[in-house]
């Protein structure tokens, strides 16, 4: 798998810059673009958790939080640059619906062929249930509900106060989780384990070359990527906010998706959750609030302000996740009905 | 009580078949229409039993699960036919209602003035409410938020997709439960019990014949009673909604509903919520469904759009639910509860 | 403490007298009703309990769930006599969020700073949350969703049937709590424990003369305060709303609030739990009802009708409070959580 990453990097990096400076056609454009960026994306995230293990647990949560969801960060911010602030939007709409149905229907389904019952740490899931209604029902949800009272303004600084509220809490949550709390509510059988088994893939320095050249080449191609969406969207009958949602979000966390899935094939389904729901808490409580403050250095600003069918979708999402992960036991089915959300809300906006 | 169900068909299908030819007045009509209906569903509901037991847990959940809702989808069909969506989804609305709030409620409360604490298997219950979040909270909810943005061509073909995607759904879990899970989730004590005692009341071809006479005669009562709708409710002043509600579906649900509460009497709490909540999702998964595919064969055709109110209304009733049987326990005051809020609810759709 | 009261109460009567009898200037004598308020709020309180222990435990259960929010009732039955229905909306919302979130969150904090887990009764949690989701998610949101369809009128007689309702269902709360289920839900190591040792502070006939005297001097002062709150409002720049929903919901509940996080950091979180949220539910199926009915005797009617913004926080701060309490436990980044919400919405109210 790494391998052909390796070759799709070779091939594709060449070939964005050709695409880019020679003006290809947009789809195929938009094709290598996207393909590229995946196989980028994996050579970032094996930068990151080598680079984690090396720095030790505590600073290593803390890259993993912040550069876990770099790849979406970059693309958005170029969309955002580009005054695709709907886009945008719909970019973090789709990665909440991956990560929550997508991948972790995926994985409960397929994981759960396999074994009959899965578990996973109950007092996880609760602690992150709590933070999804707040991320998503409370910190999402209310602005846009003040936004049909308060005007334009008014409402971008109520985005500020809330992204900035949102980021102070996410990192007392990542202060909370390595510090403080570390270990408190874990598995008694887990315990001490699987903390120094883990040896580091490459070298600090590697780590850190790959990472800084990878980032550099995914956001090269990410801005020639968003240039496309307004062709490939015309060409191919998709609408800006279809791309933004389906395709956005799954080449902006393929990689993760995929390690996801693994883990549930392996019976680890306690690490599918954490990096499913981890992955929406960091889009939803990080990645969200810095791009709109972000957007006060760009023409136009990004209030926290989603479209009706968006915020409703992430809250059912949300709301379906917890009702399913909360007795910390997944089966085949419960796989297949996050994996039915997902496909009702695909239709829905491929409608739209 | 069968004796009377009995006498009640030897006169109503008669008297039945003498209003519709007769033109008698559309209130008397109502009446022994309904009366009718009622005691011609007991003995389908006994006949499907005796058939379940006959053929075998597998086959026998199936039967259950399709012919539970018989006679409302009967009544639904004609409903339909006449034209009259907002009458079906008005009884799809109460049925929802009537079984969660009403007889759950009912249930709760009488077993619980006899027993101090009622218990129930914990894990059917948190299946349950998963399956209640897709069916009423994803899945209506979805087409709702969308239809506001897409035209009607549209909203209906969302609204088929939605339909397809839950059937399948739901037999995939009738496959979950009948064959891949069975039993894994079951307490200890009540493993491989049960399930051997029962002996069927009437012989296989006997069930059949009941079956099938039973099934003709509600739909030809059927038929003439939703014509009456428009004269009682000008008669009485009812909406035609608050008829949907209230009246088609206690007269759809009566049987169960006796039987319902009738068994949390016997302290068997757990199989009134299989029968509330089984009922319901029925009613939501399969019936809802069925119905919209249908109306394509039908002049008028059927989104699956509820008004605001009655989408709100079973979404309420679905959290309060689900808030109060996810301990497994319950209590006298538990039922008032939901008694309560059915009691807001039909003041709420009388006033309407 | 109660030195402090004392002296406030001697110093803040009469300036209170003089500032209504000498128009005083608005935010002064506004400062001076609020302060003489809370503390005259702290006697009433202290009252009500010595009283509660002299009567044994079913009437003074009862005593507690009727005067607890004595004050808030007082001045809220004033604003409603001078029209001002928009600021008793506003500091019912108020009371719940500041109960819920911030005096939950400020307690769970704080008593998570000293100790790293804080557990109390899953039980009383979950059924506390049922009555919530009750209260303020059906009793609340349907009244609301009605009124889009049903004219003023109409809108008015279903509230009168909803607050009928609740305060029935109120009632048997406090029957079920007192009388049928006392004791039966408790922990074991509880069970009998903490009911002899409580001393009344002062006796009956002092009791009883205390809470005459200050309620007598709450209403006085409470109906001038009211009359300052729209030239207060035009003088800082605060909106009725704002006033209703910060200010009064913190004057009125202080005393209360002061307890609650006494109690957290005194490691019994959950009597915090059960003033935070047993004076929620006051609020929601006692005040709010009973201030609707009184409504009927004044000039402007009182529909249950809240804005949009004050509805959705409540349910937003009702399903935030329940998903982070239904574990049994709390810690300081849950409390953190619940201040941070309210911190979102005191912004969004003031910018509104």
């Amino acid at each position: 798998m790494n391998r052909i990453f390796f070759i799709l990097i070779l091939a594709g990096v060449p070939l964005s810059v050709a695409a880019a400076l020679l003006h290809w056609p947009a789809v195929a454009s938009f094709i290598i673009y996207c393909v590229t960026i995946i196989a980028l994306a994996s050579y970032m995230g094996r930068a990151t958790e080598s680079l984690a293990i090396v720095v030790g647990p505590r600073i290593g949560g803390l890259l993993n939080a912040t550069f876990g969801n770099a790849v979406e960060l970059i693309i958005s911010i170029f969309a955002l640059k580009a005054g695709l602030i709907s886009v945008v939007l719909a970019s973090l709409t789709g990665s909440v619906l991956g990560n929550l149905l997508l991948v972790g229907g995926l994985s409960f389904f397929i994981g759960g062929l396999k074994f009959k019952r899965q578990r996973f740490n109950v007092h996880d899931a609760q602690h992150n249930a709590g933070l999804m209604i707040f991320a998503i029902v409370v910190a999402f949800v209310f602005p846009e509900v003040f936004s049909m009272t308060l005007n334009d303004q008014e409402s971008f600084t109520l985005s500020i106060w809330v992204s900035a509220i949102m980021i102070i809490l996410y990192l007392a949550a990542l202060y909370f989780k390595l510090v403080t709390h570390r270990g408190v509510y874990a598995y008694d059988e887990e315990k001490g384990e699987n903390e120094e088994q883990e040896t580091a893939e490459w070298t600090k320095s590697k780590s850190i070359l790959v990472l800084g050249l990878a980032t550099l080449a995914v956001a090269y191609i990410s801005e020639n990527l968003v240039h496309t969406f307004e062709e490939v969207g015309e060409t191919l009958g998709w609408s800006e906010i279809f791309i933004g949602i389906i395709i956005v979000a799954i080449v902006g966390n393929a990689a993760e998706h995929a390690s996801a899935v693994m883990m549930a094939y392996k019976n680890k389904v306690g690490v599918t959750v954490e990096i499913a729901v981890g992955s929406t808490l960091q889009i939803a409580m990080f990645v969200a609030p810095v791009l709109v403050l972000a957007s006060v250095f760009f023409e136009k600003q990004m209030s926290l302000v989603f479209s009706m069918p968006e915020l409703v979708s992430m809250v059912l999402a949300v709301f379906l996740t917890i009702s399913i992960t909360n007795d910390g036991d997944t089966n085949w089915f419960e796989g297949l009905t996050l994996l039915a959300a997902y496909m009702i809300m695909g239709v829905g906006f491929y409608l739209l």
